[in-house]
């Protein structure tokens, strides 16, 4: 995945770490067999495959194992694909119930009794939906559909398609034949197609046939418009594309009655279902590369919409890499954090304990990593070789220690104390706990500006800046480290003061909505989001981009890294309205892991109505809601609804608890429908 | 290498980690070109080639680089063999100047500047001789020569062939037909051949072809005889096999007036050449494997027979593997210190400062591992998951902290102060002096029994045993861990005690002999070689064997590990005599790094006389000497000559110094020829 990045047809890598596989893994379990068990296998790689020890000689075809107690070994040698197994019998099977370790120590004595192996590391073995010998984990690719252009215009010496709308896959020409070499420009855009010198991406398809063939590029590409060039003397019958997507069913849902936001939320969809692959890219044509940051919107996104576990894991392991630790993720420091983060995350959404604890391992080194790059003052500050990016914005300065980086140090710290605790690793408790505090009083000692009334930006040679920029302030709002004064002082100060430099990327434009809709905003980001979004819409976008500056026309929007096209126009992080409405219009959201508890907050934000859907692990919460009427229905865990009305609101399913004010809390058993009516209050 | 064994046809990979190569490695080098230039190219991997840091689109040929400095990079994608590249230009050529990394760190802002990539660790790229793009490194194979058998017996539906003396290759069927399944048992020893239910390796091999055809197994294999089995119903005409061979040159020779000790000599040479091959492996028939403690023997031989660097690096780097370091090398604890020792061998004997300093942060890393297994006294006793070895031997204890390990160990720190020293790594190079010295002062406190006159075997729970083992103290003398009288004390008190269990491998033979030539006993150790040795060349071996135990009988030899042929016939630890009678018979050894100074001492050890040559990195010492001329001419280097004299020897090339009693010296200028007239001392 990491690999298939071209740009202007040269092969475009990642210029951080890459680790392969262990090429020789031994797999084992132990089973208890009634009877007598026939077992068919099949492995990628040279295997040895050991009942009680003892090798089996004959690897043809199938081997038996007797009743009883037995363990079964299978060790695999692979070096270009990773070693791996299956195996179907009527007791003995494959799957996430298998140990898995790159050195099994099994040493013999002069005698040729076998060592102690007790301190082998064993961990779970990976596994998927590969349920056959016919499906080779390492030939996984994903599904394709074939898609027609909605035009086609021939001109001299050239065809240029229009699929109608961002697309990705591979372009198929139908009934070519002849000799010649043609080259097919893509573009996301009809300027980037028919701009041959400027195009991010091209492929070149030599034709040397007398029969009329068919053929597709070797690499998928993400484009709208194709501009087909060098046709004459080539007979081509027609034009195709093969578009390639990972299969995943939407679990979420949202409508409401303002049309413009319906759509965005569409549009939103299919972006986040363009960049959601084998793992979570950040964008379809340029990186197509595993971004930390990028990816962890993604997964919160996912959580609200296809809520896929699978995707998110293999995103989060394929970040991290192997040990040891030689640059953060991505090369990116705050990237490293948010691969913290987003362990919580994981975990208060789908409850899965052991994903959490499989990793606690790697998640301590790379934490070693980063405590020992601290300054004097236990502050982080880029070193060289530290890419300090925080966002794309015009002259942000990434000097001395950012108070963001610490921010999310903290909050890093916070996971980890959290983390320590569930995979038992007390001690380690205790000392990040400590350690988080002692960051965070830090944090205010050294970052708030009492004049200011915010976390300044920076801290150089050890004194405060002046300069105040959004992005730790609004992070500050929801991970709650600010004090109630604070925040509503910060909501004034920097979140709605034009004089700050504003945001001009979906990305920061996900968490400073966030921090809005945390401070009870939703109308402003209701408004925010149709200007933002519906003004991409206007400008005839059919998928979000990775950055969007009003101010800019035509063709400039286009622009970015000093190139022409270098804009992604398919990123997933233009997605965020996914998650903005499912958890603070909607108002679903985790209170314990996996929803065994949870809030729902309903606000309209000035919308009439809005009806939409929230999956949880196993089942899902149906939330209708007008200014009069909240439905309520969820098939799992224990809700609590909590809303305000200016009436006394009437629920015959359950026993409304008045809290004081206008506020009032319902709590939500699964498999009953509720119906509150009420009385919204409009929102000051 | 490590995935070719298989023990009664099943594979039988190592049980320690594996590390793959990184998939993705950038190459650059900065050229000055006087003129523009043309460059063949070719990779293994898919390539990105950049220019200055613009990258090439097209990668069909060719490509030109004009005139001026200009850095080119290349880098590669490839999962399933190491990233390889290879250029010839006029100018532009890959060779060892050129740098690699795994993570270049190139990120761009958002203005498409490219990052500073300063903290990038950059590491000589790997090279060999792989000299035109028709040698790929992958497809890289050891070559083969035809051999043919030197009888052939068939019987009752079976071929029994001899070679005539141990051998390594493929069998080969020649016009070979019909229907059948044939067996072909291998055997280092002809009864192993014959008793298929027992034989360690054979091989399965389907026919079915009406025609003729030539059929090789795709295994290599050890063996002397072939049995072939099932052959009634195939014609079949004749059987060769392909003997397959590292081709290294022998540099040092050793020819004496003793034919038992010649042969001892030669038979040593063919049981080294065998089990050199891409690296230097323990033996050819069972493991095939990368051991550490049988590898750090090879060097020392290789040092006096092949003196090729590129297979002790090779072999270094293959035992080391990637960080984070989760086990002992191969699992021992021993071996891990033997890793370190072979540094200092490899700079004395070859003066390349390179690999050392390259290989630093691993010896780091790994040294780290070793410091944290520490128990409270500062001593190592084996961990769970710790394989303390020390050696073959019955009964041996592994119980508590044993005084070998601690001796090995405290070299291994003694090792890493030079190593942190040349590195400069100054402030390593104290902490590591310093560990060193606090351990050898333990080793001497914990362990000498004034009463035993040694180093006991161990400490259990804080107290001294009383057992009395050869392996520390005979260490203890060629490390000049012992003082004068210590050492004549042990000699007596361990070395010549047969009370003390005797040793039955070659393995702690090659120390054992060492220990007694450093002492001086040259003349015990030459009948010690001959019993030993030449033992084992009167029960007919063609190569040296794993162990010999002169005290069992007939097919009782073959038998190890609990099975009826498990040891290895063939084993490279079997082969020291190379080392010995280069070092302390020819008495040929550097005093600095890569014979820039070295001493001969020649020792005839009750020979009369003995002719040989000693390599040297870019030449030899050649040495003869009878008990009344010495001849000496060397190509490189200053020499001391250290010889006793019964009268007042004589030298025409140079001016012999006396030292005292019968002490005498002589310096030795390179491309000299040296006659010196003596009178040997008979020995004490």
């Amino acid at each position: 995945m990491q690999n298939r990045r071209t740009e202007r047809n040269a092969f475009f890598p990642i210029f951080w770490k890459m680790d392969s596989h262990y090429p020789l893994v031994d797999f084992h379990k132990d089973f208890s067999l009634p009877k007598a068990d026939t077992i068919h296998f099949q492995t990628e790689g040279i295997c040895n495959i050991k009942i009680d020890g003892k090798a089996i000689d004959d690897l043809t075809g199938t081997f038996i194992v007797p009743a009883g107690n037995h363990r079964i070994n299978v060790k695999i040698y692979n070096q270009a694909t990773p070693p791996t197994v299956f195996m179907s019998g009527r007791y003995v099977k494959t799957d996430a119930s298998w140990l898995a370790t790159f050195e099994d120590k099994e040493w013999i004595d002069e005698t040729g009794k076998s060592s102690d192996v007790s301190a082998t590391n064993y961990q779970p073995a990976g596994y998927w939906n590969f349920n056959s010998t016919n499906q080779i984990p390492s030939h996984f690719v994903l599904p394709v559909i074939v898609q027609r252009p909605v035009s086609v215009v021939k001109k001299d010496n050239s065809i240029l398609l229009d699929f109608g709308k961002e697309t990705f896959g591979y372009v198929k020409l139908h009934g070519i034949a002849g000799r010649g070499r043609l080259q097919l420009v893509y573009g996301e855009s009809k300027e980037e197609a028919l701009d041959t010198e400027h195009a991010e991406t091209f492929d070149w398809i030599t034709i040397s046939s007398s029969k009329k063939i068919d053929t597709t590029p070797q690499l998928s590409k993400a484009f709208r418009y194709v501009n087909i060039k060098n046709t004459d003397g080539l007979q081509l019958d027609s034009v195709s594309m093969l578009y390639e997507y990972a299969d995943l069913k939407d679990k979420g849902s949202f409508a409401c009655n303002d049309e413009e936001l319906n759509k965005i939320y569409d549009v939103s969809k299919y972006t986040l279902h363009l960049s959601t692959r084998e793992f979570f890219i950040d964008g379809i044509k340029r990186d197509r590369w595993i971004w930390s940051g990028d990816a962890t919107q993604s997964y919160l996104m996912n959580y609200y919409l296809m809520n896929d576990n699978e995707t998110v894991k293999r995103t989060m392991y394929a970040l991290r890499g192997k040990d040891p630790v030689t640059s953060h993720i991505n090369t990116i420091m705050d990237y490293t954090f948010y691969w913290f983060l987003s362990f919580y995350d994981y975990y208060m959404f789908t409850g899965d304990k052991t994903f959490l604890v499989n990793n606690y391992d790697r998640m301590k080194t790379l934490m070693d990593y980063v405590v020992a790059r601290r300054n004097k003052d236990g502050l982080l500050e880029g070193m060289t070789g530290d890419w300090v990016f925080v966002d794309w914005a015009k002259g942000l300065s990434k000097k001395g220690a950012l108070s963001f980086e610490q921010l999310l140090f903290a909050r890093g710290l916070e996971t980890m104390t959290i983390c320590a605790d569930l995979s038992d690793h007390k001690d380690d408790a205790v000392q990040y706990s400590k350690m988080a505090t002692d960051l965070k009083g830090k944090l205010f000692e050294y970052y708030w500006s009492e004049k200011q009334k915010a976390l300044v930006h920076s801290r150089i040679d050890g004194k405060q800046s002046d300069n105040i920029t959004r992005y730790a302030n609004m992070f500050a709002i929801f991970f709650n480290y600010f004090n109630e004064i604070q925040k509503s002082e910060v909501k004034k100060s920097v979140l709605l003061n034009d004089t700050i430099p504003s945001i001009t990327t979906p990305y920061m434009h996900f968490y400073e909505l966030e921090a809005l809709c945390a401070l009870g905003s939703q109308d402003h980001v209701l408004k925010e989001m149709k200007d933002y979004w519906g003004g991409m819409l206007k400008l005839g976008a059919t998928s979000f981009w990775e950055e969007y500056d009003p101010s800019k026309k035509g063709a400039e929007h286009y622009e970015m890294y000093g190139r022409k096209f270098g804009k992604s126009l398919c990123h997933a992080w233009g997605a965020s309205p996914i998650y903005l409405l499912g958890r603070y219009y909607l108002g679903v959201s985790p209170t314990s892991p996996g929803f065994e508890t949870y809030e729902i907050k309903p606000a309209l934000g000035g919308l009439k109505w809005m009806d939409g859907v929230v999956p949880t692990p196993n089942g899902e919460v149906r939330v209708y809601c007008n200014t009069s009427n909240i439905k309520i229905s969820a098939s799992e865990g224990v809700g609590k609804l909590i809303f305000k009305s200016a009436n006394n609101p009437k629920c015959k399913e359950g026993k409304i608890i008045a809290k004081g004010g206008n506020q009032y809390e319902l709590e939500i058993k699964k498999d009953q429908p509720y119906s509150i009516n009420y009385k919204a209050v409009v929102s000051e």
